[in-house]
Order: C-alpha cells, then structure tokens, then sequence
C-alpha cells in the first residue's frame, strides 16, 4: 500500500493549464497519488479525462457532492487526504467550505473567493475544522523569492523603507479595445470574476508576494484604477498607494494593457542595509544591491542561500528550474503540513493570504470608487 | 576668425562635474567656444581654474554682474552668444532673467528655479526677449530616448494608454539616518534645496521624460511623499499618481532611499498596438515590445532609428555612447538654434519644460500636504 | 488497466538528482507509469528507496539480469515497454546491450557507452533488434533550442556560415589544484571515467547541439585539450575547430575550470541571412540577429514559434519553464514513438547522436595527442 | 599663452569617425589644443574641413612633409608636441618614423603599420627618438577593462587558467556573398589592407587585450582562418588557439562573418581564485565570479575600483560612459606622459603593443596556410 497522500482534483480536465500544473506539482517529490476527483461536469469529459491521463475510474465521481458523499464512506486510511480545488472561481467558496466542514484538508487555487465575506467565512469554517488549507500563490514556491523573504527575515536588508511591486501584463489589451470581446470576456463580466479583474486577477499576487517576502503587513491602500471604457465594468489596470506596517511606504502598479508585457512581475525591497530585486520572467536570479558595493547576484542551489530557498531546488546551479518547480514545492510543503513534519512558514500561502487578498480586492475597489482615497485593510487572524 | 559660437560659463569650476560635463559636451561637435565667464565667486579660484583649462583670461570677469556690463561693451560679433548657467540652484533665476532681459541666449541647468512663481516670471521674460533659452534635461539627449519621442509621435505605439516613470537612487540612504547628516546636506535644507529634495531632484526628469517620449501633457497628479523622520524637511522618497491629456494614466516612482541603486531611471510606455521600455543604465537598448511577437531591441547608430535618433550617434552601432554624448546632443541642437538652421524640437527641452517641471514640484508637495488629493498641473505656453 | 507506458528504472535511487530528473520528467505528461526497476545494487537501499517513492515492489529486482528474466517471463502486455538506464557509466553499454537483445525499448543517460568501439556495438545490436533507443542530450529539450532548430531547417539563417558553441563550468577548479583530490575524483579516473573528463562530459553535449540545431555534421575536428597537471590523466578543458558539412567552420570551447562558472553553455549560428543565439541558463529567450535590424527575443509559447517548440511549452509565454520540462519533453517525444504516433525527429536524440558523441571524445583525445591535428570524425548510420 | 599640449591631426578629415573620435578624446580633459594639421591631401578639403571645425588656419599644411619642415621651423615651445596619425594604413608606417626621427611624440591609430617588419623598424626608430609613441587600442580606455587588469596584477583571480576572447562582426556578411562587391571593398583588398582583413581589424584587438587584461604574454598560437570564396584574399573569420605564458592556454574567436553581431567584443579570464567577464556592448559591467560565491557586478566610479579604473570615470556611478570616453582616457594618460607627470603603465599602449599586434597577423596567417599548426610570436622589447 503506497505511503503517498491520497488527493483528489475538483476541475483542472480537459485543456486546463492550471490542471497540468497542479497534477506535475503534485508529482514531484513522490508524496501524492492522485487517487479521483471530479474533472469536468460533464460525465463523459469527467471520466475520458481520468482515462486519458491513466487514472483508475473506480473514483472518478459524477459530482463534487456525490464525492464527499462517497469518500466519507471510505475508511479514513483510504479516503482522499487533500483535494485540490481548480474550478472556475465562483465554486471556489462552497467546495472549499463543504471539504473543510467535511474533515478535508484542501488546496485553493486562487481567488479564493469571489468576495471577501466569503474568504472570512472560509476563515471561520476552518478554525473549526482544524484541517490544512493552502491557496496556491505559485510564485512564492520559486526558491529565489524563499531566499528573498529569508534574507529580510534574517535582518539583512535592516530596516525596510520602500517596497515596489510591479505585474504588468498585455494580454486584455486586444480584447479591450473590441467592444464586442470586452462584452464576452469572462474575466471583464462581473457575474462570473467578481468586482475586478486586473487587481483581482494579478493585483492579489503583487499584494501577497510584497507581505510573504517583507514580512511587512500592508494596513492601509489609496487606489487609482482604469476601465478604459464607460461599458467596461472591471479594472484591467490600476496603481495601489501602501502604507504597510512600521510606517514603510510603497506602490502597486499593474495592468493588463501593457501592451507586449507577458507576465512581467518585478518585486522590490529596499532596506536601510541593502536591496532585493526579483523579477519572475527569469525567475533564478535575485539581485542583492548595497552602497557602495558590487551588485551580487544570487542564484539558486548554492550553499550561501537559506535552507528554505535549497529546499526549493533540485539540482546544482546553473540547471534552471522553473514554475513548475515552483507549484512542485509549494505542494512539497503541504505535504510536510499532512505528514506532520516540520515545516517553515514559508513553505505555502494559507488561508490567512487567501482572506487578505480578498480584502485587498473590495478595498482597492473601494478606494477607487471613494475618489482615489485612504482605506484600511482589516487585521485577520 | 573662428565661427564657433561663443559660450560663456557661469560657475563650473573647481571639482564642479557638472562643469566637466557641460564643457566636454560643448565641444563635441566642434560648435562652440568657450570665450569666458565666472568660473567661481572667490577671484583667485575663479582665475586659477580659467588658467588650469587653459582659457585666454582676458573674459574671465570677477563676478556675474561685472560679465553682464563688459559684454554687453563688446561689439555683438564678439560678445558671448549664450550663457550656461551652472551655479547653485538659487542663482539661476536672477541671472538667467538678468541674461535674457540683456539679450543673451541662456542654457540653464535644472532646476531652473527655486520656485514656479520664479519659472512663470522668467518665461514672461523669454517672451520679450526672444532670445533662445534651453534647460538641460540631459537623458533627452539619448538617441534611444529619441528615438522613443519619434516612434511614438509617428503613430508606432497607437493610442497610449499606461505610462510608467521610476527614477530610484540610494544615496540619501547613508545620509537619512543620520541625525546629524540630515541636518546638513544641503539637499536637504530647505533654504539651499528648495521645497522638494527628491521630487525636486529626480521626480522631474520623470515628469519632463514623460511628457518628452509620450507626447502626453500630465494634467493633475496625486502625490505621497515620504520624509522618513519628522526632523526631516525635504521628501526623499515619493509616488505621484498621474492624470495625462487624453485621459491616460500612469505613474511616477521615486525614490533615493533605494539602497544600492545608484541612478535607475526606467520609463515604459504602453499603447494599443505596442509598448517601450528604456534605461538610462543601459540607455543603448530600447526595448519595443507587441502582442504576440518577438522582443524587438533597438539600438543606436541604425538606419530603422528615425533622423532625430540617428542625428544623436556618432559612431556605428556597437560602439557604446553615454552621458557626455547625451548632452552633447543637447547643445549640438542648441546650435542649431543659435545659428538659425532647422532642427527638430525634441533636441533640446525648453523653458516650458522648466516651468512645467517647477510646477509639479510645488504640486507634487502641495496634494501630499493636503493628504494625497488630485491637484492640477497648470497649463503654460 | 492503465495505458500508460510501462517504465523500468535502473539505478538512480538514493541521492541521484539524475533519478529524480528521469522520474519527473517520465510523470509530466502523464504518459509513462514506472513499474519497477533496479535502482540500487544493495537489496535494502534497493527496495527501501522504492518504498521511500511509494511504488509498487512486486517488480523491484535484486540485479539487471534477474529483471531482464523475470520481466521476459510476463505476458508482453504486462511487460516493461522501455527502460531507463541511470547506472555509472560503464553498466551504460552492457545493459543497453541485453536489454535490446531482448526487445526492450532503451532510454539511456550519456556517455553512452565507455569507448567507440561499443557505441557502434550497440548501434549493430540496435539495427537488429529494431527497438527504441533514445539518448538523454537533454538540453535538446528545450523549446527554444528546438525553435532553433526549426528555424535553421526552414532556412531562415539561410546558409550557415560560422558554428560557435561553449560550455564552461568551473567546479573542477576546487578539485584540480588539490593534489589528493585530484587523484581520487571519479570523474578523473580513466578506470571510471573513460578517456576523458571535460570533452566526454560536457564538450559531447556542445557536439550534439551543433549537430542537432545547425543540421550540419561535423565532419573533422582539431583539438586542444588540457590536463593542468602531470599527474592529471583527464582533460578538464579544451578548445576543438571544427569543420563541418557545406564546409563551415566553427568552434567548440570547454572548461571545468572557468572559475565560477555554473553551467554556461551558450550556442551561436551564423547564417548569411541572420544569426541565432542561445544561453542554457536563460533558456526561455532565443537571440535573432540580422544585419541592420533590431535584435528579436523569441520565448516559449508564442503562436511565431514552430510546432516543434510549441510541443515543448505547457503554459503561456511568461511563465518560465526549466530543465526538468526539457527532460519532460524528450520522454513526451519517445512516449510518441513507442506508442506509434507521429513525431518529429527533433523530439529526442537516438542512438546515431550517442555513437557520434563517443566518436567525437576519442578523436578529441586522438587530435590532441598527435599535436593538435586535424583529424576525421567517422560517418555512422 | 595656454599651456595645453599642442596637437598635430594627419588625416581625419571630412566624414571621418576617426577623426570625430580623436578630436572628442583629445578634448575632454581640458589637455590638448589642436593647432594644426593635414586633414585631407587635396587642399581645398583640407582648409575646408579646418574651417568648419572652426581651427585656426595657419597651421594646416598642404602636406605632410610640409608639416614636418614647417613645425620644425618654429621655436620648440610652439611646435606641435604630438601628432596624431589617423591617415589609410599605409601611411602610418612613413609617417610615423618621419616624425619620430624629428623628435616628434606620436599618437598612431591601429594597425600600426602595414608589416611587421615595418613595425620592427619603427620600434628601433623610437629607441633611438626617445619620444613617446602610442598607439590607440580604443578598448583599453574603458573603465572596467581597467579594473580588469588592475584586480588580476593584484592577484584577485589568483594564477590564470583560461583565457577567450570573442570578437564577433557581421558587417562584411553583405559585401562577401557579392563577387562585385567583395573585389572592391578596400578592406578585402591585400594591396590596401595588408595580408589579413578580419584577424587584422579585430582579432589584433582581442590578442592585445588578452595580454593587456592579463598580464601574460601569448607565445604561440594555432590558426583556423575562413575566407569563404576560393576569389577572396583576405580571411573574414578565424579562430586562433592560444599558449600563453606560465602554460596558460585559451583562444580567441573572430569573426566579420557573424551575421546580425554589431561589435560584440566579449573577454573572459579564469583564474584559479576567479574569474571576469567584460562585454564592449555594455562596457559598464565588470563580472566577477567565484566558486559558490553569488555572481558580482563592478561597475564604474565607485570606490571598491582600483585608481586606475577610477581614474578613467568622470562622473559618479550609474551615469554611464562610452567609446569617446574610452579614448579620452587614452589620450589623458598621454598627456601625463608628454608633461613628465607619473602615470600608470596601463593608461595608454604602447608600440610594444603595436609591433606584437602586426607579429600576431603576420603569424596568424602563416599557421594557417602551413596546415593550422603551432607558430611562435616573438619576444619584442
């Protein structure tokens, strides 16, 4: 009997690209067999895909009910351990919420939620349920952003005095300017992707990545967002004022019309000692800038990197991984979680980066919407 | 009889480098000559360094007033032509509105001012002089920077819809927290710096290359600034959100607490049918991106660079130009000017840009100082 | 019952990060199902390591023979379809031997084999047995060297004019200058090693990725190599001239002991109609260069990119890829040809690249040793 | 009466880049002051191009031995003290000893002469002139190729193992496919380009930097040149292997064939401490290397830099330098020479360099027609 945790997958068939990342993730370091799930809602796509990709049948379920369902009657050594969630955003909140009232732990992909009073609730449901929660901020899995928030753990940039994180992307631009495309797009229709969509989409990643990596707290944002058209009902650019935690100013800036940008996320840290620059488009180098001294470029795999960041890479320098990688380890640390065995916090994001994200949302919303004005974002615990 | 025009210099002497900059560029093109000037108010330095660059000294005058009135002796064709002005910040404005109030052509370091109100008279003055009048943004003078203006003005971006300035410097770091170095480094005095130090710095030639490459007028900004200590009277660090013609958005990031940057100005533009990206680090590399097609780095010295990008390089293309060369461009148009032939009018800034960039200083603080509110950016003609 | 192809391990339990570079790239495209293997010679590291990746161990063996007998024994549905060879070196030749005797399809780590002699052993054994044999060049893998490859087929460099690879690592240099080290290292011990380190080990892989992009065969070779030391038996740097097919000339440089070099290997073409550029550790950019146009950055996943390169990118243009999807691929491609479907010779080396390779070590050593003359690389089919 | 160096220009002329260069350099330090010259043989090109460069006219000859008997008229504290020869190739060498034999210091552009034995006399000219004789390897004026040689004399990369240099044009790809062309292009033509065209141009280049860089002496090197057309008499690309001193060994790379490269001169040195990598495409960036060290970046101005290096950046880091600064540095350094100031050996070349770059052409291309084999480089002192 195979000693790898049992996971089951909500969505992520047919062309999912986000279903091949969770499944490779997943297998990486020999820790999860995926044992069922529920790929499609329809029956024929559900258990083709399940085939295709040479899984065993007998739990591939008609629904995501009929799965809890049956699962619970499984003896507990048998029954999925952890289910991953993949599905289109809005079911998010119901599965995740049945799961953890359930006993299951669970792995979110991102928005958690479609609005923030879900992600509380969420919150709420799994203090009772004591199980493990992650949500998957992939790219706090690369080992140069580990060795990122390491080094500002450890003191090595002193004092932070400016954090920057830039997420620019152009792929809306030739949807926005077609009247009928910005219609039909879903990430532009507010019924199916919430109150945003450049901030909601890569706004939240920005967000999250300038708390994992700074340890900063961001308390209060001022928001300035763009729709373009008077027709267009979501952001699809915005710059975000922060005010985070010991008094340490900062910004946001992203879009999704920056026309050519592929997925140009750009973090930036300044500390009274030093700064660290990270960029994900070429995700295994980290520049470490001091006065006075020679740019150092770290990369990952050497002995001089923390043990978070070595844990995150599998073979000497110069091989490059890449975000693949990055899920794999971010699925490695949950599986310490469900194992029991120690692990460092910056392993994988939780709930608690989940709930902040959302009110990070409905709040650059809000601030917009007020005039470009101060607005608190809510402590969680 | 030499047909170079006949520069004076005002301050530059000593170890002054902005000095050094501004002869070297005046000579690059065999287009001026420098005749005389006040090198330094304390005689003996003033001679002494006139005699160490080996100039004639018979026009080496003891005091700015004493240059005006023997000028002003000399027969028109021997008499200075233009004056550049590289004294301390609080003399440019009584001796550029002396200069042009006597006929002189002026070139003028930035800031040009130490107040918009002082910007507003000086162009009063320019207009009854007619005379020619440059500020010396230098990065305009980067034939990629050029370059960038031209294919934006001729259409290559399409309709800007995003633009992006960061300018990030770390030399204030080792100086803001010291109590006792903050106190005393004129940058930060209010009485020798003005009312911004950053802002006022740095923050302009973001705003001035911004409206330079884009076209765009920035109509109303929205500014948080960060002064670090309450003892501390001059930002060194600020985000301006902005509000340009034709309803583009966009930002400016600034900082000079950004430890170990040394002078990283990065400006993006974005429109609807492809976006630029340059760095003043690396300014022989423009970067053009489109959806879905290859990177395109274009470099100086090219035949696909527009006249006014290739007006500015010297050499074929691999031969890496810089700084000296930038601002040689700036006074080779200057030359044009002078000597009445034709040039385009991105070759040098004018004292509209002088204005523009007073005006958004004192803007920038003021909307900081009422709590981060949108204020206007006059218009000036 | 699975459709998964049935995959056998030899060697790479334990530490081998070669094991864990096979194992995941064998599970990426959810095509191979690992059935068993032998992944050490010692029966407890053997089994535990298989218990430690949580696999089935009804068909781990005790040794290679007992596999090979044992796996002869069950029906051929049932049977492994292929094998991965991941042993030292000198198991390479006689395992692939026996395995294709028996019918087995091979997957085998490089150096193929120990000498020449047995490489084209192999290769008479492979033309008997008619199986599958793929040898693990892995950079191959790559989207964009594939995208290169492409591109050179379809004459877009137009004929090529100059071949330029190196590949310089520096982490012999710790180990060459001590003298104790130096004598005890495997990968200086002609016993373990073969005839040579720096060639064998990384200048067949500059050999393959000429071949393999330009479509050219190297056709004689003149080399010199370096030993450093007296008492040092292997080559650990080497500089070849090549001449190659449609008389081209090029150059192959290598060293272990390029200090501080990680895993540099950079490969350049030249065509009278355009060059083409690319660097191993910064594998997601391809360099276009023509004369009098801008620089073109080509990345994985754009609709310009050959179907071939498409084949090897799973998520958008953006998101970085790495060495593990490069391996990932090659077994995608193998997957292909031993389930009869279509594929493009570019997908994975076959044994004639691994024949080549072990050609191209003994005629290094053999120009070298002769005084640095031109000697022929022999023609294999 | 100034008391700048008095500067004799041969040659540079009308459109000349040369000349443009030269000039610039001379200069920017505030040093030199061109009193006269032979620009152009034909004389109303002459005057001309000194009237538009506004110079004085009194002192452009109608030729170079009227120059000679001219200047040699005048009282020796108005004579030309040095005069730059920036005349075709074949006149460098007459020139040159003319004007050395009358006492005259001499700048001389590359190559210095058109044969090595005509490099040899002229060093016995100038032992006996006693004057001083440079010759302008531009590349040798850049900073960071400065702090290069500084850090390896200081032992930083301990003792050197590896030395490369690639110089990579495209520029003749054009002109070469093109019988017409490739008849009439001079550079292609042995009476006015002497014996070689690609190693003369640039591989002179890369040989003199490497023993500039490093310290040692290449002694005896094997070439591989390509001249592409049965009809061309001058090679287009070659590669030279490399011994040098103290056994050291490497290689240089060239090559005016490498389609789309502008002037992609890139040189790296391995030491068994580390190692430094310079690109002249980004001549700011000084890379340094070290095993299990992040990679550093050295860049111009800062006081971690050698006073050489320091020496040869105007302004502080982040403002980046060029070319025309690269030969300002050069002609700086001559000028400390000509006015009995101390200087450090590596400010400027000398014709030691001179006569051991004609030696390696001539050289080169007798490895090559014998079979590419070993030819030694004579010692010169």
């Amino acid at each position: 009997m195979s000693n790898k945790i049992r996971l089951g997958i909500l969505g992520g068939g047919g062309d999912s690209l986000i279903g091949v990342l969770h499944r490779i993730a997943s297998s990486m370091h020999d820790k999860y067999q995926i044992v069922g799930g529920v790929f499609n809602p329809v029956w024929e796509e559900n258990i083709g895909f399940a085939e295709k990709i040479s899984l065993p049948t007998n739990r591939i379920y008609k629904d995501f009910d009929t799965l809890v369902e049956e699962e619970l009657k499984l003896p507990v050594e048998e029954r999925m351990q952890i289910v991953s969630i993949l599905t289109p955003n809005f079911l998010h909140f119901p599965m995740a919420k049945k799961l953890l009232e359930n006993g299951f732990n669970v792995i979110c992909e991102k928005p958690m939620t479609t609005t923030y009073e879900e992600a509380k609730i969420l919150n709420a449901t799994l203090k009772k349920s004591k199980t493990i929660f992650a949500i998957t901020y992939t790219y706090t899995g690369y080992p140069m952003v580990r060795q990122m928030r390491e080094m500002i753990l450890n003191g090595e940039l002193g004092n932070i005095q400016r954090v920057d994180a830039q997420y620019y992307q152009g792929w809306i631009n030739p949807v926005i300017h077609d009247k009928e495309q910005r219609a039909n797009t879903w990430r532009l229709d507010p019924k199916k992707g919430g109150i945003s969509c450049c901030i909601g989409d890569i706004g939240t990643h920005a967000f999250d990545m300038l708390e994992y990596v700074s340890g900063l707290k961001i308390e209060s944002i001022l928001a300035d967002l763009n729709y373009l058209y008077p027709d267009n009902k979501m952001d699809i650019d915005g710059t975000v004022l922060l005010r985070c935690s010991n008094d340490v100013r900062g910004v946001i800036c992203t879009s999704q019309i920056a026309t050519g940008e592929e997925n140009s996320f750009i973090v930036k840290i300044y500390g009274d000692k030093a700064g660290l620059k990270w960029e994900q488009e070429n995700p295994n180098f980290l520049y470490l800038m001091e006065d006075g001294q020679p740019l150092r470029v770290l990369k990952p795999g050497h002995s001089y990197n923390s043990q978070l960041s070595l844990d995150g890479s599998k073979l000497p320098p110069g091989h490059p991984e890449g975000i693949f990688d990055s899920m794999g380890n971010i699925y490695k640390g949950i599986a310490k979680a469900i194992n029991n065995e120690p692990y460092n916090h910056g392993e994988f994001p939780t709930i608690i980066d989940g709930v902040r994200g959302m009110g990070f949302i409905e709040k650059a919303v809000e601030s917009h919407q007020k005039g470009n004005v101060w607005v608190e974002i809510e402590n969680v615990d």
